[in-house]
């Protein structure tokens, strides 16, 4: 099985939505494969991994250049590396974390984003029985505080864990201090402006979802 | 505006899952029309509110059979209500959350669940300094009563709190004593027989995906 070689230069081309959400599952696979010490790795071999066709993967990484060595496959290191490019994972993205309930700690405790060069800096709540507390090294601030923390610290991405009553407020005053990215866990849509990034957790949404898929089967 | 009259019957016709992802926002948002004693709106109101097309919705919804009435838009309660039955709402879904760490504990406080005829019936982990705890008055039982457990209760879904090493051995076990569904929180992607159904939210993959978008901006 030979790949495909594509030296289309990467411009200004709009990605689909599909195709991004689908690298981070290559970058997890390519990452597995690192660490057991594959070297090289066919579309074929990763598509059987992946459960995806041998000819989507060449198609999805054909996107952003190929990657690709006709009849020699992809280099995993390389390819995880430059999939990590891409994603904007070379680089530290400090996070906060607004809210600091069961889920926001449940964030701050996850290992997994540290090793992606995802840094949660801190957590906010208004609740005085939280803030000083810390969660695996990180504290908790007093949501008062929040103006001067973001004068002293470059923070990428807002993460929300709140009620959608005050996810509303919070992310408008939060985009007037700057912040031009949120990763949404409350179940409300954040309507804010055409250059602030917004990523929607919505769980309620996600068990519906899998609710329909029992129930129309049976 | 003119609301489409769709006769087609329902039938086995597969929907797609574009369509399928979006029921549940229709359905958070008449559930608000519906808090604020709205009985009737148009698709027009309801594609302004919701930032989609009119026609979007229209299309959406004649999935289903319409539902719409030429000329006097939808009622609401009615939508709303029938929505709830394409999405198994309309009847009690027990789940079980496998390990009760931060994450499976935000499940269980969150109330959105409930309102919805989700109903958490219990958490299971093999930490002792956890088992015997109590979150909103769901039990964190020892993983090793699960089948007794299982015996005694019915479940519909079992989320998946726990890391990704463990999720694989834990969903097989499980499928053994006959669950069907999976709410999989775990970095990893569940190979499990057709009839078994797997909803991922793979929290990593999603903060990668934000910043893909973020980073492709600048």
């Amino acid at each position: 099985m030979s790949e495909n070689i594509n030296t289309k230069p990467e411009g200004n081309k709009t990605i689909s939505r599909v195709v991004i959400k689908r690298l981070p599952r290559y970058y997890r696979y390519l990452g597995e494969l690192l660490k057991n010490d594959v070297v090289r790795i066919s579309s074929k071999e990763l598509s059987k991994k992946m459960n995806v066709t041998a000819s989507q993967i060449r198609q999805d990484l054909n996107n952003f250049g190929g990657f690709g060595q006709q009849g020699y496959g992809y280099n995993v290191e390389y390819l995880y590396n430059e999939i990590g490019k891409i994603l904007g994972l070379d680089r530290t993205n400090n996070i906060i974390i607004i809210g600091a309930g069961n889920l926001g700690q449940a964030l701050a405790n996850n290992q997994e984003f540290d090793s992606n060069g995802f840094r949660i800096i801190g957590l906010f709540d208004v609740n005085p029985r939280l803030v000083g507390m810390t969660v695996r090294g990180v504290e908790v601030y007093d949501i008062d505080t929040l103006e001067e923390f973001l004068k002293e610290h470059e923070v990428m991405i807002a993460a929300l864990t709140l009620p959608g009553s005050k996810a509303v407020k919070v992310a408008a005053d939060l985009v007037d201090l700057g912040i031009k990215a949120f990763w949404n866990f409350a179940p409300v849509d954040l309507h804010l402006s055409e250059d602030v990034t917004v990523e929607n957790v919505h769980l309620a949404e996600s068990i519906m979802t899998l609710s329909y898929r029992i129930h129309s089967k049976s």
